[in-house]
């Protein structure tokens, strides 16, 4: 499968990498910046391009990983290609891809990359959707290549997905975030919560978070409460959202 | 050494096991409730006791693991023994012991336990306070035992470590259960969203929180801020909470 990489990303990185383990060749990494497309292009022997007009007409698949709002105009410059294109976006509707064109599909991972941290791509959920059911069985081989975790998902439900990881990771991560600051103001180092938040995420892996909350607000321990509150005197906005989610909690429990 | 424990629930089951394992003997295991006394009691070889005058006055420690509002009490009937008496709440002074006791201390896990998860006690940090210099090197040999992470812990840090764990532990758990709602009004299932979930956590363990932040808010990218509150249309309260912690998100960086 000859592989062509628009953009050079933290997905497209990863995606590439992933492709290249699973047998793929990658003819072209494309990116504007000259020194981000040889960067990745290097990785995995690729040719390394800054024009979209030497984008190869004959790949099996287009990987179009840019900036949401970059994608209408990188796939108009696709018209004309043979192959597969797909984009990698959550918040990015299939019709973003005009009827004119004759293979197209979405890849959406449904995972948090860092440049710097390695991911087994067997722990990314992969979210597929394509033109048609042909071009959709075509872009679940291509996945299953990749990861075992394949769901077929709708524009609507992609557009969900994505509001549901601004929960789920974005948020949670500014949540240890008031953690570390919280501790660090009492002279005490954020490594002490690490396996508190390894193990929160852990338990949920076989569990349901519903199943599993603790803590004095679904108690209804409202002495804590108060305590709490009170040690947050000196941080509104902190106070705010302890409030805010104590809340939160007693009415959904 | 001999250890009694007061409390049969989740953190006084993980302790005696660790201390089974550490070698330590378990002598008794004391629960006001008859079967949860002899559960935990049969799982260490220990004899379960219910009457809290029937506890052995020679033992070296005694590990008090009982509902914040009833370890007075219980210190109060632990005057007379010889060894060091400790309680595992990270919400109580120190000062819940009276000055009259001779050897007592804290020993406080800053971890998450469920009942039917087992867990790894190389990865609780273990919180200490004792009631002199002495008695904290005893307590800290005890505790390096079971954990390699062993912190010296003041009762004001503890309360803060306690707080800190409700934003990373609690409030985050309820962030994943708003994720699973929102997943499942549309047809999909939690089972999706835990890769996320995992690799949120796994990131903060060599990165600080404030450092791997990603999302729409800290991109300050208003048109998906504005669409996923428009998703949240029939749900107030998600929306209130996607409102609060975004604006705290684009506050802080």
């Amino acid at each position: 499968m000859k592989v062509v990489c628009i953009g050079s990303g933290n997905v497209a990185t990863h995606f590439v990498h992933a492709l290249k383990s699973s047998g793929a060749e990658l003819v072209q990494i494309w990116s504007k910046t000259p020194l981000h497309a040889q960067r990745l292009a290097s990785e995995v022997d690729a040719i390394a391009i800054t024009a979209l007009e030497d984008i190869s007409l004959t790949a099996d698949l287009y990987l179009v990983s840019v900036k949401d709002d970059a994608i209408a105009g990188i796939v108009a410059t696709l018209q004309d290609v043979q192959g597969l294109v797909v984009h990698t976006s959550g918040a990015t509707a299939i019709d973003v891809f005009p009827d004119s064109m004759h293979a197209y599909g979405v890849l959406y991972p449904l995972q948090t990359f860092s440049r710097t941290k390695a991911l087994d791509f067997n722990q990314v959920p992969l979210c597929l959707e394509a033109k048609n059911e042909k071009l959709l069985e075509q872009l679940k081989a291509i996945a299953k290549q990749l990861s075992p975790l394949v769901y077929e998902v709708s524009s609507d439900q992609r557009k969900i997905l994505h509001l549901a990881a601004v929960f789920a990771c974005n948020f949670v991560n500014h949540l240890y975030g008031m953690g570390q600051q919280i501790v660090e103001e009492n002279n005490l180092g954020f490594e002490i919560l690490r396996p508190l938040i390894l193990e929160t995420a852990l338990k949920v892996q076989h569990a349901l978070p519903g199943d599993v909350q603790t803590g004095p607000a679904i108690r209804k321990d409202e002495q804590t409460l108060i305590k709490h509150k009170a040690l947050l005197a000196g941080h509104p906005e902190l106070q705010d959202i302890y409030e805010t989610l104590s809340n939160s909690i007693k009415k959904t429990h």
